[in-house]
């Protein structure tokens, strides 16, 4: 009877990168669905290490269905430090409040979402998960909950009338440091996670994504797994 | 004086497959706008063929900023005869008015459509041109005004705040004998664009779109210049 139900369970793509929020994304998606697990890489400096840290989560959810879809146009389009050499990746980009950090990546969200639409689509999937959080996030205009629901209204506009894939974003409300107590609550492997723009082999610690990591778990009282220079 | 004016005309992305939709589209958008043409590549059995439409057509406009960009995870996806060796592209799938096409690609045009949005915002173009074509069409979802209205919103909501981009679809309410006739009109160069899903030397004549350009042809009273086999 167990083996019949869990064939039953609902299928959901989640959107790994690697990084801390989206391996407490899949912990929550683990929860209620049969898990397919999409990765892209789109020319940033730290993609093989991302790629590495993707595999182990998989392992770790015994997750057989995955995509490693490569969107290295990006790097041609360029107009992002994770993706352009010649724009430095900023250590304090976090500082000003009003502006958009040299680390947005145009358009980003879109690209990985509508991959996860096409794939959703052929294999049955109804569901989304993406580790968006728009609070104590780096104001990434393609975090916001605003943005969430004008690609739901574009995912129903956009497939066959009889396919209804929405995108689910768990986190989107939470702080960093609620990230890391749900990680910790849900037994996710927080020590395979990669987060660091810069580096690939021990975390920089003072780019925008490691200052925002240590911060949470500062905040939450756990200790951080990851390794530091 | 012409030189200055023509220094402040404002850029437009015009998407570019290489087919006949999209030539019109490049010649609408000739008018007002210095265009960026874009070409995407997405593992379909005719791209090599198509990008030399592609290329031809950016030579005869003087276009000088080119991107071509190749999203072969598309391939990787399948679910659609164009991309799917093992799906046969139909010779017949205009029949049905109520079903989707087999050639049909999940999700296809929010692809094509990041990508510009991506590049636009990076060269500071605020229009997108697309030769979507609702009436006459094959009947994809993704070609439908709502599902362009929807995109829209998305950019507006995705991209920095100053950031304004918005995809202009001069040919949606167009039958197919018009956009022959507007092509001719505006001196668009019909005569290098591919439009055949299925061979890339002399085009089928069988297979949807080839189905739609002839009738397309005919009902214009315009000689097709392609040669069918």
């Amino acid at each position: 009877m167990v083996d019949s139900l869990e064939q039953r369970k609902k299928q959901a793509v989640v959107l790994v990168s690697g990084g801390m929020d989206s391996c407490v994304t899949a912990a929550v998606a683990a929860q209620e669905y049969e898990m397919a697990f999409l990765h892209v890489s789109y020319g940033q400096k730290t993609q093989v290490r991302e790629r590495e840290a993707f595999n182990a989560i998989a392992d770790y959810y015994h997750v057989t269905r995955r995509l490693a879809a490569d969107i290295d146009y990006l790097r041609q389009i360029g107009g992002s430090s994770l993706t352009n050499d010649s724009i430095p990746v900023a250590e304090s980009g976090l500082g000003d409040e009003d502006s958009i950090p040299t680390s947005y990546v145009p358009f980003r969200n879109t690209h990985l979402l509508s991959i996860a639409v096409s794939w959703a689509e052929v294999i049955g999937a109804s569901k989304i998960f993406i580790g968006a959080v728009e609070e104590d996030s780096s104001g990434y205009p393609d975090c916001r909950k605003e943005y969430y629901q004008a690609f739901n209204r574009l995912a129903e506009a956009g497939t066959k009338p009889e396919t209804h894939i929405s995108v689910v974003t768990p986190l989107i409300d939470l702080r960093k440091s609620e990230i890391v107590l749900k990680g910790v609550e849900l037994g996710a492997p927080l020590y395979l996670t990669w987060s660091c723009y810069k580096n690939s082999d021990r975390a920089c610690g003072v780019c925008d994504s490691c200052i925002l990591r240590l911060k949470g778990f500062r905040e939450a009282g756990v200790e951080d797994p990851a390794e530091y220079v």
